[in-house]
């Protein structure tokens, strides 16, 4: 199935504001970009780099005044939904990769350490491996409430006290837990169809998952996880993953650039419907990325 | 100089407990380590890895009943004080390498995010590049109070709120206002003999502080600071760094290994005394290892 | 000069739905009420009573169903600006009053215990008494930005780390920092008309300021401070007073009632504008109000 | 059966501090108090004052240098434990006495606001009354480790989310989540015999726990719950109450006064036994009173 995807963000700045914009399908990605394209106006130098999870990251300095930043692509997606595999056990601790050992520490917003006692009291007796992080999702289901207000600020202490958040904050608190109970786990931010759901395909937006490293049939490997959807979805597209949201910001500005709106889409070739139109007060999971917006005085 | 440098840690288990290990000199420490051996008591397999900041990590699993693990280190370190270098301006954030900009970020305890409007208040007038990164470091000197206890949740806010707090919590807070500024910093973790000092050294201890990524007159490159002593020290032997000290944990146990007593040396050889001997209630800047210590139920 | 204040607020309820409503000045009010009503529709029984800081409360349930309630007076106010008497001095803790000591503690958003450090580092070198809270105001003025959002869980600490905030916010900071000074002070809710401007006035909102106890010519009283606008206002109308802002919620709804606009006026007779009409995106100071209804599910 | 009861402190100052000292029972105790001294060595002056919850204080200024306080009293306990009234039911809202409202709103160590989603969830099914008072305290016995260091800083919020805490952390959860349930609930602090157990009685210390107002038999009243130990206990002695512990601290010092030593005892008469020696690092429920010594700069 071949999907159009993409987003377009309208930035007003009082002066020159270096930025870097994370809206590329991550190289992992299993659905081949068939064609791309990244262009801004007005048009401006930019460069592609890798950032230390391979997050195909774009760098570049918004001019004074208003600038459009746009990306589209085609993508071919596979028509399978999220793999389910319950047979997958978990690693004890002490043959995990050692490039995998630090998905089990606390980062930013996913904060372990502080949650560790509540995860293992929650979690402590349910069946090792996957079933552990499927026990982990239909908890935060049940528990935390879609749709309350969250700021760049919340963290996964935040959400649990709070037993509320948007998509970005379910990741948070499913990381956490999973990281308390010794399961590597990281953030995954990307494009979401759902192309589950029978055409014509609701307006779509970013989201934001996870993934969870455990053993399969093949070995190891990161297995894809939603605590918010709780069921597999087809047409994921990952952009970027790292700890947590601070390492995939779909947008950081250094500098009081303003947001002024964000369009995405996300089309089945063939049934394009108007992308879906985001202002500065972004609906649904669009807070994945407005959120992450980091904005610092220029200097 | 030479110096003999090291540590024992001993510990109690339960049950077999996988463990990881960071007390080795950074390979990119200045100063050649002579010699080093790594035992443990009893015997037990282990194996180095380097973590993603290059870190040089010892794996391992403690077995049921008391460990002990010694690292002992001869090492010829300069006598020569922490660089001064006035000079060294500010890159634009535009010219930072890319592979540098991750130290613009908050992280788990250096939430530079939260603390924005404080830094550039407290900070935004005075000179960029070196003098900026010195007035951090002065009115860090002046501000937080040094001893307050802190805890292994204790973040850059806390100690800013607090204003007390250890070693450990000193270098966050100055990793966080510069971040917030723009400024890439990062985490030390080291030996720190101080033999500025005329001899007998003191007794010594694990040390943390921080670096900043600035342009010298060689180019960019990162200088040593440290908010706590506010002066140029001799002999920093770093072990590790990192985001924060999440990233540098001298120690972390996947389960309930019981942290019994430390003993850290580090002397001038030819002028050894009696090494410092730490138990639980650690003194001083010991709370920067055991501190980080991370326990978690064994799976 | 006679002012006419009130407000309006409409309410939909699924279900009958306890309520307590604070909008009445207080008794102690210096300007004479001439004459008020107290009206909902549809009709609804309520009483008045006292709490344990003479705030006038009414109490009601409201029914299931769209409610307005209204509060309507004619008010005989001073035209004088609030008193500044710099020659008031602080009292020695042990001359304080016994029943004011409770004003030297901490309370929900009043951190005084977390911020001691930092009040006195901010504030322990200037002169006793009335500059001292003054050079507090001076402080809260120059430092924190008017009209960060800020929600019913904002804390002093929370104000002070993000350095921005509502009136609201402005006056819990204020009262933080000279509890934590031992000097007594309590939080204000009120109309605040500031007729010290040419006529025709600004529409205007609720207000919220603060009062310390300092020793005057006749001895020991409450003086009226404003962090938020640092200057003498001619026309406060106090409604409560207490702790902070959780003893003087304009409005506490025992269940889930909607909360559907709120108009506010505070005219001077003769001079009638349309009033300030606020719904759910409370502008300005409303936040006070609006920021202190608690929901609770109802029982 | 008659106790004798009393405490003595230690505490040494460079200065004359004033200060409040809460250790005399309640007088709504209903145990009476045959004898009570209050003595400090070097003498002093006192006086007896009631704050707004009828808690008899006492007040006076410690001299510079080292003073010791001691209370000692004979009073005369039921052998009856608390009483436990299964068929007590809940007040709704609406018929809840005036003056007991301001037992339903969040305070400085009752997050009931931030927490009143994980109540509901957690509580919101279970009967109405006596029935859902003790759930909360079934969830805390089961879920809420005892003995985990809190600081005087520690909410409700950070006891549930460590999962541990001491007494008066209990009793701060507890409370929270009855308020959060628009059950008034209110903080209790006293001395805690338990004569439940065989003579010879362990040395015993204060303790704290709360209180709930339901409808008994003979209409509203406050009924004794204790979420730490979950089970009637005999012999409590009340001394103080209030929204929180900030209200009934122990001691409140206004300056830089050094806790040094606490005794305290509680004996059946006939029967005494050493008290109990209680140092700066307060063993079991200590922290109680420790904790709350709120140490202000003298001015």
């Amino acid at each position: 199935m071949r999907l159009r995807v993409g987003c377009a963000f309208e930035y007003d700045t009082a002066w020159a504001t270096p930025a870097v914009m994370l809206v590329q399908p991550h190289p992992d990605n299993p659905s081949p970009v068939v064609q791309e394209s990244w262009t801004a106006e007005p048009l401006l130098d930019s460069h592609e780099y890798r950032d230390s999870f391979d997050n195909r990251c774009r760098r570049f300095t918004l001019p004074s005044g208003t600038t459009t930043l746009r990306y589209d692509a085609l993508v071919d997606i596979s028509d399978e939904p999220d793999e389910v595999e319950p047979t997958a056990t978990q690693f004890a601790v002490e043959d995990l990769p050692d490039d995998v050992l630090v998905y089990t520490l606390a980062s930013r917003y996913c904060l372990s350490d502080a949650l560790s006692a509540t995860a293992w009291h929650l979690f402590g007796e349910s069946p090792l491996g996957w079933a552990r992080v499927q026990a982990v999702c239909d908890w935060l289901n049940q528990h935390i409430r879609y749709g309350l207000y969250s700021t760049p600020l919340t963290t996964a202490v935040d959400v649990y006290v709070a037993q509320g958040g948007m998509c970005r904050d379910f990741a948070h608190l499913a990381v956490t837990f999973c990281r308390a109970l010794n399961i590597p786990a990281r953030y995954v931010f990307g494009y979401m169809p759902d192309v589950s759901l029978p055409p014509p395909y609701p307006p779509m937006d970013f989201h934001a998952w996870f993934e969870v490293y455990l053993c399969g049939p093949q070995g190891g490997r990161w297995y894809t996880f939603d605590a918010r959807f709780n069921r597999p979805l087809i047409g994921r597209i990952p952009i970027g993953h790292g700890r947590d949201a601070v390492d995939v910001a779909m947008m950081t500005t250094y500098g009081a650039a303003q947001f002024r709106q964000m369009t995405v889409w996300c089309d089945v070739v063939g049934d394009e419907h108007p992308p879906t139109l985001i202002t500065s007060a972004p609906a649904d999971c669009a807070d994945t990325t407005a959120g992450q917006v980091i904005d610092r005085p220029a200097q």
